[in-house]
């Protein structure tokens, strides 16, 4: 890959399983260096969001990404998950204000839109195209699917913001 | 106030503002400490929840407590406050985990009954509760009073729990 590359990292948060996926791009391609689910046990909720918090911080410190990617939350579902996910999602973006990292947000649709060309992809589809566009060997677990989804959507974004490659703006919102 | 001497940080948080109260208890009187808010500014979440964790990092810094007290949410509002109080709510436990301060949760109703001694409290009785029971020379602002109110719940729980002066249990829900 040539440089300079962009290093994203994509966290799908929740309070049993947060999702996360790492991919590199100079803007043109981009692979995979890492994903996988953080998955978390017990009662003791702030045990849980510690869990959550220090995870991701080890991925930031392990991995240097320079931007975190998330999926921006239009609530659907009933007020108690609603809290709940905005716990877990707090102890991830915490983590990488923490660690410096900036944090880009994006609408469910946007993500589809990236990788799928169309907002009303299905999550099979979008589990197939980003195994694809990484050129995985197996399908990823649906959580680590669905971080490395929005981490592509920011390099296909970004990407498309800036065709030059020196042109990578840390985004911050 | 005789040894030993508990000091509670109760945090009562919001994602504009989130009331915060200190109070040291011997299990018979309790004395306040500090109190007051912490207000968020501008649009950017990762820079608000960064704001949350940090102001609450250094309260536990300055203060030192052996808990953080923060009232259950059992929600009745909207999915989207929800996700809102539920990250703000996030970025509090955060800090005190990372600060070694163990969380005890109370339901509203237990607050209430603590400091009012009926479930069914309102928010100018409760108000009017703190400010007595601390001896306070002003009411405080609603959400420093609400923050206050969960630590005096707290140590009221405690004292119930032990009359021991030396039997408290520091508390990991």
């Amino acid at each position: 890959m040539t440089a300079p590359c962009l290093r994203i990292l994509g966290i799908d948060p929740g309070s049993v399983v947060t999702g996360y996926g790492i991919v590199d791009t100079d803007g043109r391609r981009s692979t995979h260096v890492d994903s996988g689910c953080i998955r978390v046990k017990g009662d003791a909720l702030p045990a849980r969001l510690g869990h959550i918090l220090t995870a991701v911080a080890e991925l930031v410190d392990r991995h240097q990404p320079q931007v975190m990617a998330i999926e921006q939350v239009f609530v659907s579902r009933n007020a108690a998950s609603a809290l709940k996910l905005g716990q877990a999602r707090g102890a991830a973006i915490c983590a990488a204000v923490q660690g410096g990292v900036s944090v880009a947000e994006y609408a469910p649709r946007a993500i589809k839109q990236a990788l799928v060309g169309t907002g009303a992809a299905d999550k099979t589809q979008m589990q197939h195209m980003v195994t694809m566009i990484l050129g995985l060997a197996a399908r990823p677990a649906a959580d680590a699917a669905d971080a490395l989804a929005v981490a592509l959507c920011h390099a296909h974004t970004q990407a498309t913001l800036s065709r030059l490659p020196a042109g990578y703006a840390r985004r911050t919102r």
